[in-house]
């Protein structure tokens, strides 16, 4: 008999299909697992695979007492309390890196899609409003990306990604993360500092406590009229109703944001600036991305039944 | 009395205020210049500054019987009839390289955008079908740019400017061109032989009547229907109604334009897809670039007035 897992967060089938294969799937669909299993049911799961956002704390461990392994799909552990899985021997695993590249190239899409004003521009040509000469302010001489300042906030996989493909537009790259990576761009000390010196702010930090909403008010006024925001880590990094005041009285220039506090929800508000990009958390959604991220879980899951190590244990990744 | 300057093409007055406080200048407003002005005023005009993309042949020039120098604002002068401004002694002079990053940026954002179906993610966020959890079709999974064969057709300044922006994001760069090149990346003895390597198509070739509605039906055929045209040289290299003919077959995944044969004309029925991206020819449209290409245009009519050859004469940057 196939090993039982349980599949905690919603995910497309097509996501899931290669674990079908190997592993006896209980399916949720994203709701409460007793709204679909039975108590004895769920009595005997070792194992889950959720996304890395979605609540795994003290009480949802409570529904599943043979829990012992935790696995997520992607990067992000950020909904899974560490602490209390350590307490009861719950080993958790992630997808370090495996869609860096698809993370990055979002970051970009969005930070070159927002700065030179793309959808105001297919509009504007759509539209016929270029057919007939309107005159559009949204369409005027913008700054271009030569000797831009772009603040990378996180050196982690994405960030160096996103920091390497930032360096071939000719603008210049800073940092900040905890501590000092060996890479060759400028560290910055602070966010502060960073968020003070650079023109694009890319958020590319793992989300945790020490960084939640950590992006407030203040730290929008230091970017100023002329900054961009970017996001594609978590919607928690960033205070919303600070961000959606700042895009109100143009404290800030424009944002591109591919994650969002509460998904899939953005603020209403948001979606009705033209200096906005938004996209449905699809950062890691290549296929590239989902085949590595899925050889990760299955390395994780196999590792677990044969009663060895996680081959990708969170936090090895640094 | 200040040196008088024709001005050929439709420019906004910002573009030309640099060039108002120098010389006295006719502004047309892109109408032949006969209905603006009267014979006798046209008849010592000597210089004139148009957009590389306007018609200036034997008629036009006719029209300026004192004519000797004919300066693009821009790199582009495939509207200019070489030949003939040749014959009659008059000097062509351009603006090389200066909007070369600021183009460069523009065909990423054109083929991240198409690739990564941003356009319709952007929809799906705002339209509220994400929140719904409305299935789309056009959200699944895309292939990524790492590994991706990324073909680029011409290697000047802004082919140049485009493989290395390419090569940051992980993916395989080829080119072809009239010559091959001292670069970094491999040499297609023809353009079917690149376009049948490719997935995303880029063209930064010099439009002329060598290039003239080359990409056509067959090429498209070629191309593939995984594959993207990417447009930011002229839009007379495509043939426009064999790209409406493949993308409305599915003969090629999408294309992302930012010229047009009939500017500011595009086809009515390429603005019906939702796998294309259109942009209003804005490629060399930043700050940087318009700095950069008047400073040019500049340096070219000073040398013309002080009697001196051009500063950027036609053909010089090979």
């Amino acid at each position: 008999m196939p090993d039982k897992v349980l599949v905690y967060s919603r995910f497309p089938k097509a996501m899931t299909a290669r674990f079908a294969e190997r592993f006896d799937l209980m399916i949720t669909n994203g709701k409460p697992p007793a709204e679909t299993f039975s108590a004895a049911e769920l009595s005997d799961v070792r194992a889950i695979i959720t996304s890395g956002s979605t609540l795994m704390g003290a009480k949802h461990m409570d529904v599943l007492p043979a829990l012992k392994t935790i696995i997520c799909y992607g990067t992000g552990y950020d909904g899974v309390d560490l602490a209390e899985a350590a307490k009861r021997g719950i080993a958790v695993g992630n997808s370090p890196g495996a869609n860096a590249a698809s993370v990055a190239d979002i970051a970009m899409t969005l930070m070159l899609a927002t700065t030179r004003r793309l959808l105001p521009a297919d509009n504007y040509v759509r539209s016929g409003d270029w057919a007939n000469a309107k005159p559009s302010p949204l369409m005027s001489a913008q700054a271009g990306n030569v000797g831009r300042k772009v603040g990378i906030y996180g050196m982690g996989a994405i960030g160096r990604k996103i920091a390497a493909r930032v360096a071939a537009f000719e603008s210049d790259v800073a940092y900040h993360s905890r501590s000092r990576h060996d890479v060759p761009y400028r560290y910055e000390p602070s966010l502060a500092a960073l968020v003070a010196w650079c023109n694009v702010l890319m958020i590319a930090v793992r989300a945790g406590p020490d960084t939640h909403r950590i992006i407030d008010a203040e730290m929008l006024r230091r970017l100023g009229p002329d900054g961009f925001v970017v996001n594609i880590s978590r919607g928690s990094v960033i205070d919303e109703a600070s961000l959606v005041a700042a895009l109100t009285d143009k404290t800030i220039a424009g944002v591109g944001l591919d994650v969002y506090e509460k998904e899939p929800h953005p603020p209403d508000a948001l979606t009705r600036f033209p200096n906005v990009v938004l996209t449905p958390h699809v950062g890691g959604h290549t296929l590239e991305s989902h085949a590595a991220m899925q050889g990760c879980v299955m390395a994780n899951l196999e590792a677990f039944f044969a009663g060895r190590p996680l081959a990708y244990p969170v936090g090895a990744d640094g």
